[in-house]
C-alpha cells in the first residue's frame, strides 16, 4: 500500500477514535455541543494524534486504553485553538477548510464558549485515562505516574509556555520589524508546542526513558519549525489552487515570516538545516517506525 | 475572633497560596501574563479555595502539599470565565469590583488568551500536585487516585456539564420567558459547578467515602442555586450602595431571574427551602467544621 493510502486509512482509524470522546447533542445546553462537533469535525489531517500514536508504536507501547484518551484530548486542544484564533478579535478569519468558522455558523459568543467547551473537554476526556488502569496489576503505580506526567506536559505545552505563548507573539509581531530567535520562538512555541506534546506524550505513555523523551521533544520542535519556514516559503511560491487557501496573505497581513527576513533560498537552507538536524535525532534512537519516519518527511516537504 | 476577621484572615493566606503559583511576569509573551495576573489579583473573596479548603479540614484531610494547587487551580478557573464573561460578545462588561475589565485594559484578543492561559494553567497547576507525591509511601498509590478523581472532577464540573453549560442555558434564555426547571439548571451548573467541584476535590483529596463526596455535591450545589437566588432577589430589594453595581440590571438585560418567575416571598421561600435542605445534608455527615458551617451561612443569607 502506498504511504498515501496508508495515511488515509490511519486517519480514519483516527477519526473512529476520537469520535467516541465527543459529548452527545443533547441537554438544554446541546446548542455549545453542536459548535464544538461541528468545529472538531471539520475534517484535518489529525496529524498530532498520529504523531502521538506513531511515537508509541515506536517505543513498543502496549495500553493502547490509556493512548487513545490523550489522542482525542491533542485534537480538541488543536481545534479549540483554531476556533479562538478564528475569531474577529484574533484573526478575523470566515472560512477555514472550505466551511464556514465556528463564530460565523454560531455566533461570536458561542465560538468562544465551545472553543472552551472543547479546551476543559480535552482535560476531563484524558483525566479519564486513570479508569483505564488495572489497578490489581503489579505496575499500576508506574502507569499512573506515566499518566500523571502526559497530563503536565499536555497542559504546560498547549499553555503559556507553549502554544499560547506563540499565539501571543503572533499578535504582538504583526506590523513590526522581527529578529530571526524571536521568529524561531514563535513557531517553536505556536506550531511545535502541541507537535512536541503529541510525540512526548507517546514516549512517555509507552515508557520511554526521561532521555528518550527528550530526544523526542526536540525532534517534534524540529518538525514544528520547520514546518513553519515551509509554510511561510509556501505563502510566495505556491498558487491559490494548490495551497487552497489565497498566496501571500501573510505579506497582506502584515505578519512576520521568515520570508521576510532572508532570501527564499536561505530560508530553503534553514527547512534543510533542521530537517537535518531532526533526523539525526531520530536516527539516535535505538527503534524504528517506517512509518512515523516518512510522515515526518511529508509533513516538511510537502508543497501544499 | 469575629467570623469576619477570621475569614479575612484564612482570604490572605489563601491569596498568598494562589500567588506562589501564578507565572513570572517575563519572556517574550510576558503581555499575557501580565494580563492573567491582572485578572486573578482584582481581588475576590477567594470563596472556592476557601470552600475547598475547609472541607478538606472537615474530612480531616493531611496532605496539604496536594490540596494547594487545587486550590489555585479553581480559582484560575473562576477568574477565566469572568475574564470570558466580561468579554463584548458575552456580557460585554466594563468595570468589575471597581477596576477594567480585562479586555479594556489589555484589549480583546488579550483577554481571550489571558481567559485560554488561565484555564489551562489551572490544569498544569492541578497537575503538578502529583510531584509532591512520596512515592515510597505505603499509600502512593492511593494518592495517585485521589488526585487523578479530583482532576476528572475539575475538569468535568468546568466544563459543558458544568459551568460551560450554565453559561450557555444563560446565554440562550436572553429574552425569553423560563420554567423553574431550567433557571435551578442555570444556577445548578453556572455557579453550583464550581462550588461541587471545590467541595467535592476537598473531599476526595482528604480520602472522603464516595457516599460522603456525594454529600458533599448536593450541599454545594444547593449552596450555589440558594446563592443565584439570593442574587436574584438583591438585585431588586437592595440598592446601589450596599449591592456594590447597580440594582434590577437583571431586567434591564433581559436576565431571566427567580423573582420573574414567581414572587418575593415565594423566592425566599424557595431559598429557605434550599437552605434547609443543604442543612440536613451538612448535618449528616459524622463531622464538625464550625467555619465551614458558618461560611455556607453567611453565603446564603448575604444581604450584599
Amino acid at each position: 500500500m502506498s504511504f498515501d493510502l496508508e495515511q488515509t486509512k490511519r486517519q480514519s482509524e483516527i477519526n473512529e477514535i476520537i469520535k467516541s470522546y465527543l459529548p452527545k447533542e443533547e441537554g438544554y445546553y446541546k446548542s455549545v455541543i453542536e459548535a464544538m462537533n461541528y468545529s472538531i469535525s471539520a475534517g484535518g489531517k489529525r496529524i498530532r494524534p498520529m504523531l502521538m500514536l506513531e511515537t508509541f508504536r515506536l517505543f513498543r507501547g502496549e495500553y493502547t486504553d490509556i493512548l487513545h484518551p490523550f489522542m482525542a484530548a491533542i485534537e480538541m486542544i488543536h481545534t479549540y485553538s483554531l476556533v479562538h484564533d478564528d475569531l474577529p478579535a484574533l484573526d478575523n478569519d470566515e472560512y477555514r477548510r472550505g466551511r464556514k468558522t465556528t463564530h460565523i455558523e454560531y455566533g461570536e459568543a458561542m465560538a468562544i464558549l465551545a472553543g472552551d467547551g472543547l479546551l476543559t473537554l480535552a482535560f476531563e476526556t484524558a483525566a479519564g485515562a486513570y479508569e483505564k488502569i488495572d489497578e490489581k496489576a503489579l505496575d499500576a503505580l508506574n502507569i499512573y505516574r506515566r499518566i500523571m506526567r502526559a497530563y503536565k506536559v499536555l497542559s504546560m505545552k498547549a499553555g503559556i509556555h507553549g502554544m499560547i505563548g506563540g499565539q501571543v507573539i503572533d499578535i504582538e509581531f504583526v506590523g513590526k520589524s522581527v529578529t530571526k530567535e524571536r521568529l524561531d520562538m514563535m513557531y517553536l512555541l505556536k506550531t511545535g508546542g502541541l507537535f512536541e506534546a503529541s510525540m512526548m506524550i507517546g514516549a512517555i505513555l509507552a515508557g520511554a526513558s526521561a532521555e528518550e523523551v527528550d530526544i523526542t521533544r526536540s525532534i517534534a520542535g524540529d518538525i514544528g519549525l520547520a514546518f513553519q519556514i515551509k509554510d511561510d516559503i509556501l505563502d510566495i511560491t505556491s498558487s491559490d489552487i494548490i495551497l487552497g487557501k489565497p498566496v501571500r496573505s501573510d505579506e497582506k497581513n502584515d505578519k512576520p515570516t521568515y520570508v521576510a527576513i532572508m532570501d527564499l533560498e536561505q530560508a530553503k537552507e534553514e527547512v534543510a538545516n533542521v530537517t537535518d538536524r531532526a533526523k539525526k535525532a531520530y536516527e539516535s534512537l535505538p527503534y524504528e517506525n517506517e512509518f512515523l519516519k516518512e510522515l515526518i518527511i511529508k509533513l516538511i516537504t510537502r508543497e501544499k
